[in-house]
């Protein structure tokens, strides 16, 4: 099942520079893992901005929650949620 | 070059329905073509909405406004665009 | 998997009477229809308004799609869907 | 009578960890102990956000009140209240 | 109970002169006889717009409902509604 | 003349809690008399959240300037400020 | 008392063009006999819209009402009013 | 040529009194420098807020820059800046 | 003296087509007169839009009303417009 | 490839001042380089506001995406960006 996840990354000006650092560090292994996993199916980056858009395939909504709450930089991300499905005009029979 | 593209559809109650069929029809088949070209790389349908999220690979801004426009359904949407790039954290080299 | 699904109804003045009776008609049969079977589990209208707060279980993101499609209401609701899950504070096992 | 109450929790970042902890602990018992006298009738946890969408049943508007303000992650909480009605569609008779 | 009520009201500019001119009428009759049973405790108009702001005594949430489902004007208002209760400032022991 | 002014208050977390307690007591002594003298003629609590809307009666803008700005929770205050005036649907002569 | 109204106007395109021109016609002699008494005190243009700035002087907020109801092109504008005081920095006595 | 301009000042708690108070002292010269200069045409008071509305005769947006720029509150304020022209209604050949 | 003005177009779907066509191409006309001038110095196609990023160097807001009130597609515009100066930071001496 | 960069800059009050200073030295310097480069094609200041317009020029989503975040203030910015294309009605034929 998908789920689109548009993220913006708000890191506050005065957190610790180490702190900072992990924490990043943290977020691109978990979020590797999850994309080695299939489960985080796609991530772009907005050009310009910390914002991206992400695609996940999860069983069911409780698993994007748990998912979502694991992040590193959950602490300082705003979320927008929306639940995908199978557009009539895709040609592609997966996740289109 | 990739863009997101949030479509919503509003075809109006009143429009002819052999017109709006037609258009419909129209509409599937011009965007298979441009699935299949590799230009419209994903469509996903909103749950619940008459909207959608795609991802566009273009040459440039030029080439995508081109295959907007040439859209059956254009005059009855509106449209949210977003300049999208490889995101660091991506663990592929193509769409990611 | 649960849902929030929150709908707000404008039927157009000028629609013919008859044809809004009937479609009225067959909403509110499609809605206990889903009410009985489970998938619509609650249903309340939000006081002074033409508008309901909702909460559907349904298989997956496909399911909730084609019962929202379904409304014989839906060309005339503006929709605000939610995906929830079970609250960590929550007493109870099934929809809390 | 029934009124949707949905909250957004935003912890600050320097908010001392024990404090933390005691008022989250708290507030989870006081959210269950008003489960269990029928007063917090409904609990979900909106997917991949601190927020939740709850139904509370009580006497009247003061009660609502009274009840919002004892909650120990009030101060961090916003409010959106809706006083909600039984629907006329609804199959139930108690809360719908 | 109390409940601010703050309605906006749009005539559309193409209705029928005598059913805009009766509908108004029964409207001014409505509102009047519930502001004498003291349901309407108060209206007021605001300057230089065709918005009041009113203030209803009911029951509970589903009297509130049904008083403003029968407001002749309904069909081309809309609605704003808050929940209100004694302030506790307030000298007054009755509405405030 | 009467003006409806919604009030939100927003009292930061760390205000020195003597401090915090002395100016809601002034606060509350400073509306009470202006109740009595019939300028602060309502003050209603919304219920669930640290917002009122009051009614003023006022010689003219300046008058509501004034008692406005020396609310000892001022600086801790939004406002939003109506003009209003007498309904013509309304029964009574005074401030409806 | 001073008032700030800030009116855009939208003429319907379909609105038959002599009402359209007898309407302005009103208006613009509506607006200069207010001018002439000093009611209204000031009236911009908004570069490059159909919308103006204005300041009225009036009696209280009934009589503003009044005076805008009267607008010959009131059914086809939106007001945004703002009660206005003496600024304590202003070096003129009268109207700033 | 004529700009309105509104200003919403905030200044903020913890500012030392003695920086805040000079720099209102400072505020307040170097407005009433402009009023006397006929730049700042008219400034008002916002009745309830600490916002002002005010009128502005520059020979050009650079002129504009340079004054608002100037202002010893700028850091703490918001502004909305609207160019303004002479309204064809008006009966006045200067600022109307 | 600059400005940047944002036109967004919203053509009629019922527009007779002659007359669509015909404003087209006197909007095109007046445009490519005004450019030769010199007043519009740049226009820009939002990518995917019908929506314009235009600048334009005016001799004051007089005069940047009377070219934006002489579009022949104005009717069917809306427009959002900011006064522009040099920035510090330019390299350049004229429109940078 | 044409983007319209809107950037709104927000330095906090309580930044070192000697950092401020050389944060926006090392700013306009790098802006500059950009200039003269042809990569950062216009610059405007919007008159009255610490916010810019700016065109780039670049090769495409990552290239621009890099020259932002270059921006040495880049940490205190707003961004709005916009892909642009020429316009039909243009009369020049590069950046129009």
């Amino acid at each position: 099942m998908l789920f689109q996840v548009e993220m913006t990354v708000n890191i506050p000006a005065d957190l610790d520079p180490e702190i900072a650092a992990d924490t990043k560090a943290r977020e691109k292994a978990y979020s590797q893992d999850l994309q080695k996993s299939g489960v985080w199916r796609h991530i772009w980056r907005k050009a310009g901005l910390y914002e991206n858009t992400s695609i996940f395939e999860v069983r069911d909504n409780e698993h994007l929650h748990e998912v979502l709450m694991g992040l590193p930089l959950y602490p300082y991300m705003d979320m927008k949620i929306t639940p995908l499905c199978r557009h009539p005009s895709s040609i592609r029979e997966d996740d289109s």
